[in-house]
């Protein structure tokens, strides 16, 4: 399988970008020619999972419908008007040596994708990776095992000159399949899991080839002594309310002792409005007892990732603090300080390592959309290659080319 | 160790540009300082290594002298004149959100640089890595290990303000140190291991962590039916003889049938003189056989990285063989056609996947240096985030720094 995507990889980067972008358009119309098919396969899926217990939140992700089947041809569709990253010349240099080296942005070869429950991801991924001229090969759950199969055989045959191998599902539930994509050294250039905690460190244990993660987000949003307190109000609820559920959501908030007592009595009272269960350090606790019944806050709090409507709270006694709190629990995924004082922007922006940091905005906007990436893979919590949200550029490394004129050493 | 290394990368990456360099300016002078220790410390291991029956060869890379340690020293005052790739802004993005969104080089964090024999690598992968602003942790061969104890020592005290843990040296000769180092996943960031094939697959097999690997060169220049002859005869004998113990050299020609004829036993011809060993198909051999006593080669030889005066040759029938060899036999390092056909040079440069892809030109200019970069690390072998030579911006990341004034999505 993963010779033959070897083979795939070789053949698609070949193909000019007009003929890559045909693929993509064969890819969402067999989409939506295969539509009934695709939904009696999802039935079966959706009715096993029923069966063996699976949560409603998981069936719902599971389940496809005429508009989701839509959405993943439009999605596509997308992609094609997409400018391609392919050829582009990163650099220039000519040496003294009389060499003129350019350094040209390639495809990576054979991307491997793990992941759980949602069939879609079948159509985005493959579509993202085959744009970018890689070979794919897809794993996703074992709970969506007959969705996926119809969705990647919807696309492969949709899309009429796909080299062979270019597009493979992995066709069985078995487990040891995941390993054996770790393993494929030399053959699979990179791995993504996409899902939960114990994929992502199963897969990081197992693998021998790169992988890039998609792990955890610890957020957090730190409000400055010299915050503006109607912004600082706005930027965590939204933070934490506006789509609880996802990786950029704030999980941890740090405010300055400085401003704790005019700040913090109606943060809370705003939060618990909207729901939110807030766990708090002592600081906290005290100065809300007027407002809400704050739980006491553990150390397993500061470093949980609730994607749920839970929030903690921890007064912290400056910037110093905040920073030193956010490398000790966090996940260097998306982090933010809301602050009039330039100085402390500064020094947080440079000295938070996360992906993403934001200065008075809502951590809520890490995402290859919002980032004006158009689409994205997923959003990389790794500091190799690619950080943050994933686009196409991302998908692809360089190599250069050098000519001479018959040129030694 | 890996905590305090954590700490000394934060406190580096709070450095200004010119406290970096002072740094490297100081663990400059620390070398020369320490001279006579180091030396003494050297002669130690060298005499351990002559006992131990280490072959001439690795005893020449173990040895050091007054030379040796003035060009090391040389070297860290070189790096300071290369510009601080920290800070830089990549990319910006203004939003209709209104999000400002900058893309700023930042320091990867904690690196850890595995080697074999050459005492030097601490010294210049230590620099390399503190002035990228990078913590490193380094772990040399067991062979040389008072004399990288030495250097280290060196560095460290001659740089004055050093962050605490920023440069540490792995100070036992237990292997359990470097599967330690391969698994300390979240606090060390990336592994370069750099040494022969063993050491290069163990830490692949070990490491939970991202590794880029400097792995092996089989180097291929390709002699297509439109070469240049005196190019190609010129091209091939500097590729394989100007220095055949590197990674960058030649290690198997790939000869079109259409010029064989009129190449081929010239080039035995050239290459024997300069005592090259040919291995050769059954064209080659026959082609050749007025001139020299050609062996045969087996498939081993198709994959062989001798580092020696030995030399691979096959007759291809076309392009594409020339291409699929390369592509099932080479090691995606440095591979040179010899055309002066566009056509067969764009799609030569197009589909050989090797991080060097030369046009008329030898693959031994593959070098941080012939490259212009000033300084490598070394030359990665692997597609993702450096591929080829690694300089300075390749020893850093990326994190994204977005503004708004209060904003929520």
């Amino acid at each position: 399988m993963a010779d033959r995507a070897k083979a795939g990889a070789r053949a698609l980067a070949a193909l000019e970008t007009a003929e890559r972008d045909a693929l993509l358009e064969g890819m969402a119309r067999g989409l939506e020619v295969a539509r009934e098919a695709i939904l009696a396969a999802n039935a079966e899926d959706v009715r096993d999972g029923e069966r063996s217990g699976l949560s409603s939140a998981l069936l719902d992700r599971l389940r496809l419908d005429d508009r989701r089947i839509a959405a993943m041809a439009e999605g596509i569709r997308e992609m094609i008007a997409l400018a391609d990253p392919l050829g582009e010349v990163l650099e220039t240099r000519e040496r003294p040596s009389g060499l003129r080296i350019e350094k040209v942005r390639v495809p990576i070869g054979v991307i491997g994708i793990i992941y759980e429950s949602r069939p879609n991801v079948t159509a985005d991924a493959a579509a993202l990776c085959i744009k970018a001229g890689n070979a794919v090969i897809l794993r996703g759950g074992r709970e969506s095992l007959r969705s996926n199969r119809a969705i990647a055989g919807a696309l492969v045959s949709g899309a009429e000159g796909l080299p062979e191998g270019a597009l493979q599902l992995v066709d069985t539930p078995d487990r040891d399949a995941v390993r054996e994509l770790c393993e494929m050294t030399g053959r699979v250039d990179l791995l993504i899991p996409r899902g939960g905690e114990g994929l992502i460190e199963a897969v990081t244990r197992m693998a021998r080839v790169p992988v890039i993660k998609h792990y955890k987000g610890v957020c957090h949003v730190y409000v400055d002594a010299s915050a503006d307190i109607e912004a600082a109000l706005a930027i965590v609820e939204n933070a934490k309310c506006q789509r609880p559920g996802v990786c950029n959501a704030m999980e941890t908030m740090l405010v300055h002792a400085g401003i704790a007592e005019r700040f913090l009595p109606e943060a809370a009272r705003r939060l618990s409005a909207r729901g939110v269960e807030l766990r708090g350090d002592e600081a906290t606790r005290a100065l809300c007892a007027q407002v809400a019944d704050i739980k006491a806050a553990s150390e397993d709090d500061w470093s949980a990732e609730y994607l749920d409507l839970i929030l903690a709270v921890r007064v912290v006694d400056d910037l110093d603090a905040a920073i030193s709190h956010i490398a000790r629990y966090g996940s260097q995924h998306s982090d933010a300080i809301v602050a009039r004082d330039e100085h402390a922007q500064r020094r947080f922006a440079r000295e938070v390592d996360s992906a993403a940091v934001y200065i008075n905005a809502s951590t809520r906007f890490t995402d290859g959309g919002e980032f004006g990436m158009g689409a994205e893979i997923g959003i990389s919590t790794d500091k190799l290659h690619a950080r943050g949200p994933m686009g196409l550029p991302e998908l692809t490394t360089y190599k250069y080319v050098a000519r001479g004129d018959g040129l030694i050493r």
